[in-house]
């Protein structure tokens, strides 16, 4: 079912200082910060060979990961984004095998404007899942 | 200086219901259960597209996941792997810039068999980073 791993989201306390350490000191790819206020967030995008690293920063009041971050105030693996090609039949099969889908259970438009779901991290090993419906027609070569 | 994401290592407390929720739940390809003795831990490969989970379970006294289970019993993502194809180079660079190169500095053999060094997870927002070196006629197509 799942495909690409899409990204590895990060958050963290300091945008600048986050970018400079995967720019600078990693010496990876990074995007200009684009902040997505639908989404609560800023990211910078830092591209790899084979997937990308997002590096969130809260934006706004109500930031899905401000809570987290005051939790974890040095920044900290946030979740995990896997790609399916028909997120509809994923989440059937997640929920009849009892996985829980947060929120009310269906699709929601994500950070990229694609569907995404995101499962409970207590139902997969402490880790925050999101599926992202990607069409292989959508995918690199 | 770092190329692919080698992959994702997530600490699991039960090893065989990891699987099964990457195999059965999530429909992703898995290995065998891999005992590392020299490394402390037992460990399931889930392929993906691109890169790989790595489900890791404590193996015999002094497991170096041992101390994380205990802080979270549900599990969590334990560190991203990075490739670079000159670690030696890589650390000089990486300490040059003040990170934390974790023991005594030297890269060590890992449980690829190949030479890897760990990065201070407070010098990159919370997130223990190792690479690996990677020679570029290694890497798949």
């Amino acid at each position: 079912m799942i495909g690409r791993l899409n990204h590895v989201a990060i958050a963290v306390p300091d945008l600048e200082k986050a970018t400079a350490r995967y720019h600078v000191t990693l010496g990876a790819e990074v995007s200009e910060p684009q902040p997505l206020p639908d989404h609560g967030v800023t990211v910078v995008f830092v591209q790899l060979d084979n997937t990308k690293i997002e590096l969130l920063h809260p934006l706004g009041e109500n930031s899905p990961i401000a809570a987290f971050l005051a939790r974890h105030p040095d920044g900290g693996i946030h979740h995990l984004c896997f790609e399916v090609s028909d997120l509809a039949d994923a989440a059937a099969k997640l929920v009849a095998t009892g996985a829980r889908v947060l929120g009310d259970g269906k699709p929601r438009i994500g950070a990229h404007g694609l569907p995404v779901l995101f499962l409970h991290p207590k139902d997969f090993d402490g880790t925050l899942i999101e599926l992202e419906e990607v069409k292989p027609e959508m995918q690199p070569a």
